[in-house]
């Protein structure tokens, strides 16, 4: 299901396809997030413009709301969101571990009180599974122990073990019609725990590995390595997922440590906070130096906002608190982070990548926020 | 600039053209309105599909914020806002007299305190007519006095008499070129107040008439005949234009009653709280029986909403907050609007208006809030 079409020849930078179910996805690739069965403030059509190859979805939010009944009523997750493209779907396990309240670890699986109502539930690798299973994604998560940052080593080894139990009771479950299962790499930022789990979940021999623990508060030099740490054990011919990242800049690094698939937040969170992505950096729309620039966000992007809209309008519909200024800026920022990876692509066909990577870092600014990632510990970012 | 091209044979519906700088509209006409520069939670695009032929934009609104001077440093409002076509501005009379603290009226305007931050500003006729011309619109309105319902005789005398005292004064300001100014008739209930200020206005020659003063907590039967005590004293040949009304049926009976022009914050606004209106009445896509509903909003429509999801999932994202969820009934609620009107002209050109009428309104279920109106006095709604 996955080809490998090329490795780049000055990093470890790969271009490739993965077929799945509901189409084919060129990577490296960006998957917009859609939590709760919406990509937030976007539409279908707005996603498909935008070049959106696959989207997330979340068995932990779904779960709970809508609930599964409702979904396999309307006859699985595609259906229901009106997504005729690939989705992946988390496994709940992110959730439980961060957002759930009052749990208990099991055997097999975790009972958590809903962080909305506090009614008792249970998640574990079967029930994972088989939500996964009705919502029809076309990859599956294993339900994993994502333990925080500041875990100690003992109870990331603990998390460890549990993980690899779980990926193996996982991988015995059904699954839906052409469905694939990724495994979870988990092993903090410790060399020996990160391959010890690689390995073992290369054995139980999944359609592709995610590294996972990561985007937990560690800082960026902690999340690199912990990628480090873990590629050089697994399958080249399979795809590689990291969890929840990053910046524009940490995806360009992280593919060039043979990263194939990324998801995360940022984009539209940050947008509805008015802070917009570019080549240069993020910029806060919302800003008074904004007031009367008319320019697009970024000059030379071609996404549906840039083509239409004017920063000092943009500004204008932020500050009132309009809906399209929100909309419009998360338009953008997603749009950027799809056309990061479309340059990446190109760039890694054409033998230019490590040229690329190299300009792209250099015109990048980091944000406060990355630069304290790469000096210190930062507290672990609330779920979207 | 007004062909008046049919009246209905059986009621005092009229089909028309106005022309505008910027577009022709075919009328009778809805106009969704863009208060703050943006038709609430829509893109122009979206617009644009459903058949939008001309938005409104507040002078009020857009004086606080963002101000004159971006929008003429923009080059316009329909530069600053990205609209290419026709733009009418509300004059801010209706703002000022409803949503402004502390005002002095004077002889040539009111003086009054930002609803925002309590800045000290004034609005007359002059003031407004240069805002106008500043913003570009295509039609302007006059600096009217909008009295409350609740206003006695006497006040509304007095409005009705400061009224014609400011149409003066705007019709002697500079416009903006191609701009079309509309007069505004006040006199509340008063059948010969109406009169008087509809002949007065008539006599000063503008390019079109509003009926003003509904919309302002009056019982639907008093803001019917608010306007059947206004229209036989406007030209024949000048389109007619009814202020901030109202649902679907009534769009429909003030049709019958003369009326080419509309503007109303409904659609959008009951959007956000989850209300969809339908040619059966409004339903509320939140409500529990939508849960595993798997039909669009409303059958046969032909809006981007109810063509690609269902209620269940539209209940689901208005229940997770998903902005997804209001947007797409706010694209239901507006289109619906418009079609209305469509339906309207496609009637009165066939000669079969009367009996589309009397089916509409047979099977258009009122609301609790309407019924309310039709027996009692109700509070006046908050401004958009």
């Amino acid at each position: 299901m996955f080809e490998l079409l090329k490795i780049d020849a000055h990093t470890q930078a790969r271009l490739g396809r993965l077929t799945t179910k509901h189409g084919v996805i060129d990577t490296p690739v960006f998957m917009p997030v859609g939590t709760q069965g919406s990509v937030k403030a976007l539409d279908p059509r707005e996603l498909v413009e935008m070049g959106t190859q696959i989207i997330l979805g979340n068995t932990y939010h779904l779960y709970i709301r809508p609930g599964l009944e409702i979904i396999a009523q309307a006859g699985g997750l595609h259906k229901f969101i009106t997504w005729p493209g690939p989705i992946l779907t988390d496994s709940g396990g992110f959730q439980v571990f961060s957002l759930a309240k009052i749990r208990k670890i099991k055997a097999h699986g975790v009972e958590f009180r809903s962080h909305l109502d506090g009614t008792l539930l249970f998640l574990g690798p079967k029930e994972a599974m088989e939500i996964q299973r009705t919502l029809g994604s076309d990859i599956a998560m294993v339900f994993d122990d994502c333990p925080p940052h500041t875990a100690t080593a003992k109870d990331v080894r603990a998390a460890v073990e549990r993980t690899l139990r779980w990926a193996k009771e996982c991988r015995e479950q059904p699954r839906a019609n052409g469905q694939m299962v990724f495994g979870i790499v988990q092993g903090g930022s410790h060399a020996a725990l990160r391959e010890e789990c690689a390995k073992a979940l290369v054995q139980m021999k999944f359609d592709g590995y995610a590294i996972g623990g990561v985007s937990v508060g560690e800082p960026e030099p902690e999340m690199m390595k912990a990628v480090e740490y873990t590629t050089p054990f697994l399958p080249e011919d399979q795809p590689r997922y990291a969890m929840g990242l990053g910046t524009p800049a940490q995806m360009v690094e992280l593919v060039a440590r043979g990263v194939d698939m990324f998801d995360c937040v940022l984009p539209t969170r940050v947008a509805r906070n008015g802070t917009a992505f570019t080549r240069k950096g993020t910029v806060s729309i919302k800003a008074g130096f904004n007031k009367a620039d008319f320019r697009p966000i970024e000059e030379g992007c071609e996404c549906y906002a840039c083509r239409n809209f004017t920063r000092a309008y943009l500004r204008h519909l932020l500050n009132v608190e309009e809906i399209l200024g929100l909309r419009m800026v998360s338009v953008h920022n997603s749009h950027m982070y799809l056309k990061v990876m479309e340059d990446i692509r190109t760039h890694i066909a054409a033998g230019t990548f490590a040229e690329f990577r190299k300009e792209f870092i250099a015109s990048y600014v980091p944000t406060q926020r990355v630069l304290s990632m790469r000096g210190q510990t930062m507290v672990r970012g609330a779920d979207e």
